[in-house]
């Protein structure tokens, strides 16, 4: 039975679950859910996932949320290319980054990107700004780190890189927006500022199958 | 050469690889900070660990940190009892409680703690009590799910139940605090409130070495 991904278009983490399908080439049917239309609010989908988010996978009767925990199952399920790891170094350095993602620029970014997306909050100019910073911090942290390597953690891309990419995605993408402006957020231009992250960015969009993960409404 | 670990009392994140050292019955040397004396922004540590938290493992010349990174180390370089799960289905469950401690329990948890522990914020009453449903939301949720179960997934102890035992006990200390009390948490009674929580607590309580790990000031 193949698997079914239920994701919403522009949601990074379902996302990165997108990246996983596609770097270990596993087919799988798509269940776009409409946001705008409250999708993924609907009873049938939260019997799937009773926090009503993005992502979950289906995988015959064995259904399960949360991306990092649908990478880890692809990852014991399929091991072939392993995205957590050769080693027990390896796999530590990548949660460690995956932890940092977390705890850091997941934290700091939704400051930012929320009120800029849905307006909420954009009163708070020293909360964003405060948050802005730390994310510039985190940005240069990881361009540092990948100035002499192509991925975050051993020869090839990992989980710590297919966890970050769509956050930092969708970081640039809030800052391009018009209501973004007056905070001069200063992340763009990646090539300029973070000349190692935006090398990095350009080889996750070499992934073959790459396009198909692409939000289809940022298009 | 024998594990270092870098830790403080308290520190939930420390207890969880505290705990594991335990489950696992590996013998470490243990490298104890304080706080008070800002021990773990000493540059010594920062050497460590650039972002000067706890905790901290060094295994020979490898130097790990981030709580979950070292679980994950630890677990691929000491397999047995495994604590990541036996199959791909427990992996991907066992990260989806921990994910799910991360998302929900730690945000509101901290919107708790932090007021009371340090007095910072306490006037800040709505967010307080907003997060303070969402622990006793969260709470319910694991209560549920340990009704007919000792662990939260499988049939022993895994990662799952490591990272978030002591977030909770964390979050009862603090709900124990004279500073709370006019926010009434109603997080305790757990014997009362969430009683297949609190069996589960005890449970935890039984591993042996577990005394070794319970935060010296506490006691």
């Amino acid at each position: 039975m193949a698997l079914e991904l239920y994701w919403g278009s522009g949601s990074p983490f379902a996302w990165r679950v997108m990246l996983t399908l596609e770097v270990k080439r596993l087919p799988y049917e798509s269940r776009l859910l409409e946001f705008s239309k409250e999708d993924h609010k609907s009873a049938a989908y939260l019997k799937l996932n009773p926090r009503g988010k993005v992502p979950t996978l289906k995988d015959g009767d064995f259904v399960l949320y949360e991306s990092l925990a649908i990478m880890a199952y692809l990852d014991r399920k399929h091991p072939d290319p392993p995205i957590f790891g050769r080693t027990p170094q390896e796999t530590g350095l990548i949660w460690r980054a995956i932890s940092e993602t977390g705890s850091y620029l997941v934290t700091a970014g939704n400051k930012v990107i929320v009120p800029i997306f849905f307006g909420r909050g954009l009163e708070k100019t020293d909360e964003i700004q405060v948050a802005a910073a730390t994310i510039r911090e985190e940005l240069r942290r990881t361009d540092t780190a990948l100035t002499h390597c192509d991925w975050l953690v051993g020869s090839q891309i990992s989980a710590a890189d297919i966890a970050l990419f769509p956050l930092i995605q969708l970081i640039l993408r809030a800052a391009s927006k018009e209501t973004a402006k007056p905070f001069n957020l200063r992340f763009s231009p990646m090539e300029q500022n973070y000349s190692h992250l935006a090398a990095w960015a350009k080889r996750i969009e070499t992934i073959p199958g790459y396009e198909k993960t692409y939000p289809p409404h940022w298009k």
